[in-house]
């Protein structure tokens, strides 16, 4: 469906080149990591900076077409597919780092600049940025989708990080969401909504986020076990007794397999533990004593230390590889990715419910995440081509999240809402709480432009007229 | 104003003797610790459920008439007062902790429960819920403006530690606003929207918060300086070498004396840090060496342990009293209390011009704060039958807020809008943030009744027709 010819023309004479109806550049943008197939744009733009976005938002809003955010396009859910049509806006050419603010440990990037970006720009001042997804994502988009990662067990999630944003609103206004101090009561909290709003309620176009001073030391280990639960039960305990462990990832002996095929690592195929400690040398050493001590409790098979830091990097590599990895386990397959996040004391329940789920569909799905956030993946393989296999992925998905929120959690703890899980959120906030989320949105956005049919579940048929 | 004839007889009906409009009831939900006069709603109600307060405000939004939640009424710029009258909902008797889940941390309340009745409860398991704005206020009270106080360096405020919330909405429908887990991407954040909303968005009737284990080792100490600059270089350091300081409050030599005065303390009349270490043995004393070191570095005067508890709870309870103490510098004076919060690296400069202002205006003012935030008090104290006086208090007041703002800051750190801010928000979001604040407003709560004439700037003259 192409474009109202107003918009188009009005777009190509604003941005010339950077404007594209192009089918390669389309599909590339209406394409992501979910098991959706390819649902390209209208057309796509490419801003180089907040005014390019405000005149792109502008127009959209005054022809009513759909304006949809696009940051690095790792997202797993269908975030940016266009399945209403309407103008792609590329904002990963304005990925420049604007400011570092050593004093007062902050930075402020345009939304296009990645976390790897990010990082190298910091080291030198002993700063880094520890939110970290796997995916090099853009900073605006992992403040869209409130994402988090590794660390955040420690650190916190983009919701705890995102100390302000620069953002467009619906009607291509220009506002910042908060002054950039540690703490605020002023108003209502504008930050926390753009934050996981997922390109709906606004386009983010720079990210102020705060800074840590690189640890001291850093030390990272490995910890085989007999058993997925020996090893969630040992993180469990990590966290109750109050180590600040910087990462704690539980990656199944299937996961492990896949990574040593894809990143020629040689690790001991078992379930494992891969653990991480920041601090000072004693508190590093106190911290691990006592995590090796809780390991050994829970039936532990071994506990290596990793000190050096290409070993360690090379090992966080290859666990930020794993969702590629795990792809190749199944040749041409598309992942239903799952993102179950469930009370601490829960998460063993939930994985064991979800082991025996997953033995008995006969799918190929390695399992993985944040344990130390009651946060899972299981990764669940399936040919776009075999349609009985599709449907039994989507159902295994869709019982993995009805048993994350019949545990007491949540259907995503990280990877955001998008198109697929929408429906899911009445189960998750109840009609009253959907119903307040709804009216947010028509308020802010009343055309219903930016990300037309994402995030919200559609109205039940009944209710189309009232909505 | 006398209520609505059917909505009188409602409430009584439903509530009986937990319906009031007696002076005397009125007045004491009518008074807080802002320099406004006594402002009375038309009667109170006290509510001991959730189900009284869904009656109630069903009560009021069918009747148009204005609803105001009531915790503590530790308020200190006018959060519940009835400029526009109608019905104060009290919620003090709604002061049950709920649950206590030790295993994942976390407490859940009745929106009336205050911070030491929780942390009464949680002792014994060993857990404690670090918040703590001085006042005993309720935990509801404290979501609802998003409090923080001596603590908040380390654990941070009510934004980082509630969990979850139960509202009742303007339309009275009941919410959970989100699942109890460490992280979540799943829709907009209603919890973070609640939580600083001051009851202008829905009535909070409980709230999940986070609880934390109790540090191995506690330490406190007491460090003076010849110049309140000295002091607050001595914090920046501190916090920029990331040292995890628990507690790291500034109090001036005025504020000594008069804590002096009010709790028998002898403490040494000079610019004071008051600085308190949580962790193990080893990091306690790490931690406190490093500032020991910072501290010499900046010409302190003394440092001086306080290692036993009650010495401990002695100096924290005298500091907790500070703005108490400083009320009697002036008998039947009341406070400004001013509220500035600034980034770190500015806290310094913002401090020194605050500072010759109040030499300069010869009004008696002490000044304390949680400096470790960026966050600081300035008392302007004037007595109310003074105009003069009072007039001057406010000027200084304006003028401070307009300092904070100048130098990136915000007008309010953890106090909240209330009346006595609300116009300042147009300097601090501008207009675009604040319509989206009034669209979010109008949006939820349609007929304006929660707590009428709070935190939004009343729409300029020529503005009333569109709003």
């Amino acid at each position: 469906m192409p474009l109202p010819l107003g918009l188009s023309s009005a777009l190509r004479e604003r941005l010339s080149e950077r404007f594209s109806t192009a089918q390669a550049v389309r599909d590339q943008h209406g394409r992501d990591e979910s098991p959706y197939p390819t649902t390209p744009p209208d057309a796509v733009v490419f801003a180089e900076s907040t005014d390019d976005v405000i005149a792109v938002v502008r127009a959209c809003n005054e022809h009513a077409t759909p304006v949809i955010a696009f940051g690095a396009g790792s997202s797993v859910e269908g975030h940016f597919l266009a399945f209403e049509g309407g103008v792609c806006l590329d904002l990963s050419r304005m990925n420049r780092v604007l400011e570092i603010d050593a004093e007062n440990m902050t930075a402020t990037v345009q939304a296009g600049a990645t976390r790897t970006q990010l990082n190298t720009e910091c080291r030198h001042l002993g700063l880094f940025f520890p939110i970290d997804p796997g995916a090099d994502a853009s900073l605006g988009g992992m403040a869209a989708t409130r994402a988090s990662g590794t660390n955040a067990v420690r650190y916190g999630t983009m919701r705890e990080n995102t100390l302000s944003l620069t953002v467009v609103t619906a009607e291509a206004r220009l506002l910042r969401t908060s002054r950039i101090t540690k703490k605020s009561s002023a108003g209502y909290d504008l930050t926390r909504i753009f934050v996981g709003s997922e390109g709906t309620l606004g386009i983010i176009t720079e990210v102020t986020v705060r800074l840590y001073p690189q640890p001291e030391t850093i030390a990272a280990a490995l910890c085989g076990f007999d058993s997925v639960l020996d090893a969630v039960r040992t993180v469990m305990q990590t966290v109750q007794v109050g180590v600040p462990v910087a990462r704690a990832e539980l990656v199944d002996a299937l996961t492990i397999r896949a990574v040593n095929a894809h990143s020629r690592t040689g690790l001991t195929e078992v379930p494992t533990l891969m653990l991480e400690f920041h601090g000072s040398a004693a508190s590093v050493q106190e911290q691990a004593q006592t995590v090796q001590a809780l390991a050994r409790d829970n039936g532990a098979r071994s506990f290596e230390w990793s000190a050096n830091p290409e070993e360690r990097s090379r090992l966080w590599a290859a666990r930020h590889h794993a969702f590629f990895a795990c792809l190749q386990l199944k040749p041409g397959a598309r992942a239903f990715t799952t993102d179950a996040c469930v009370p601490m004391s829960k998460l063993g329940d939930c994985i064991e419910a979800t082991l025996i789920d997953i033995r008995e569909t006969g799918l190929t799905c390695p399992l993985f995440g944040h344990v130390g956030d009651g946060n899972f993946h299981c990764l669940v393989l399936a040919h776009p081509g075999d349609a009985d296999e599709m449907a039994a992925a989507e159902q295994l998905n869709q019982r993995t999240m009805q048993r994350a929120l019949q545990f007491g959690g949540t259907c995503t703890g990280e990877h955001g809402v998008g198109r697929h899980k929408r429906e899911l959120l009445l189960d998750e906030f109840g009609e009253a709480g959907v119903d307040l989320m709804r009216r947010l949105k028509a308020a802010w956005d009343p055309k219903g432009i930016l990300n037309p049919g994402k995030v919200l579940p559609p109205p039940a048929p009944n209710q189309q007229a009232a909505h």
